[in-house]
């Protein structure tokens, strides 16, 4: 059998970067419009300011295959569409069941999570927080601090993501900030 | 369905100990009778000093199936039996396509792997240090420096562990202070 040899990757604990670089997503407001709440706030911003960059994500190369252990680090760099905090895209897994783990390391934020059913849930999270995605929930995390919010996540080769049911229907709610406050509040947009 | 709901732990990212603390495994020497090379200098150690405390891990509780990530801490402490630097027992998974992986926290030490057919890899691990354990490959981890050795763990949770195949055979290699260095040398107990 030809095994795969091991390997190790360097994590930079206050940067979240993963060296070697093998790839990295960025996404941008222009890549998540329709996906905050104000949708003439992100239009505004688009065409005073120029296209924002939200978040990148530094994955580990590996087969998404069953038994391996994905994973990557998140940096959410802070800032707010109108009221609501910049957030990723969020997504179910393919694979329903499939957990996945979040370790926080710099800045401060919430993991915000929701069923098929949209019942929603929030942890929040600081560097040293564990928050656990269980199977079956769909999954978002939002830069509620002045900081990049950084964390290293990691889950099951086999689960596949699915982004776009979240890009369809949205979470029942949003995180905002109301008189100074973090505040997770209704969606206007959700049906 | 009745669903797990999300929640989150702390992770003592200096201390490595996960609060809320729902059971801590510590490993002593006594308990790892036969799995170090100079079992006299053992023998020795438990007689002259009394039982010596070499590892402690701190898991997060959950169930051990599949489609969830099993996460815990582990602290070895520094030290040496003769030439042979404190280690963990070691295992495979039940399921040897199993991976895993480790994030180095604080201190220094290793990865040491092998596969069934007997070949040895070592991965040095520092803070932010991320380990791949592929499929297939038993391990152990090793703290080589002077400082407790502390490091964050997952795995698919339905791994499953085998510790008897190590316990029986032991590691082919086994990393010992020679001329004030850390080396990978043939483990002379090893058939």
């Amino acid at each position: 059998m030809n095994l795969m040899q091991p390997f190790k990757s360097e994590l930079g604990l206050t940067t979240g970067i993963i060296t070697p670089v093998s790839h990295v997503i960025r996404r941008s407001l222009s890549d998540m419009r329709g996906m905050y709440a104000d949708d003439a706030a992100t239009e505004r911003i688009l065409a005073q300011e120029g296209d924002r960059l939200i978040y990148e994500v530094y994955p580990v190369d590996l087969p998404e295959e069953e038994g391996h252990i994905l994973h990557s680090t998140t940096i959410i760099y802070p800032g707010r569409v109108s009221d609501e905090y910049h957030m990723t895209k969020g997504h179910f897994h393919v694979k329903r069941d499939r957990a996945e783990i979040y370790l926080g390391l710099a800045g401060h934020g919430y993991l915000l999570l929701q069923t098929d059913a949209g019942e929603v849930s929030s942890v929040p999270m600081q560097p040293g927080t564990i928050a656990y995605v269980p199977p079956y929930w769909a999954h978002r995390t939002v830069n509620t601090g002045s900081e990049p919010f950084i964390f290293f996540a990691a889950w099951p080769g086999d689960s596949g993501h699915d982004y776009g049911t979240i890009e369809k229907i949205g979470f029942a709610k949003i995180m905002v900030e109301r008189d100074g406050q973090v505040a997770l509040v209704a969606n206007p947009k959700y049906i």
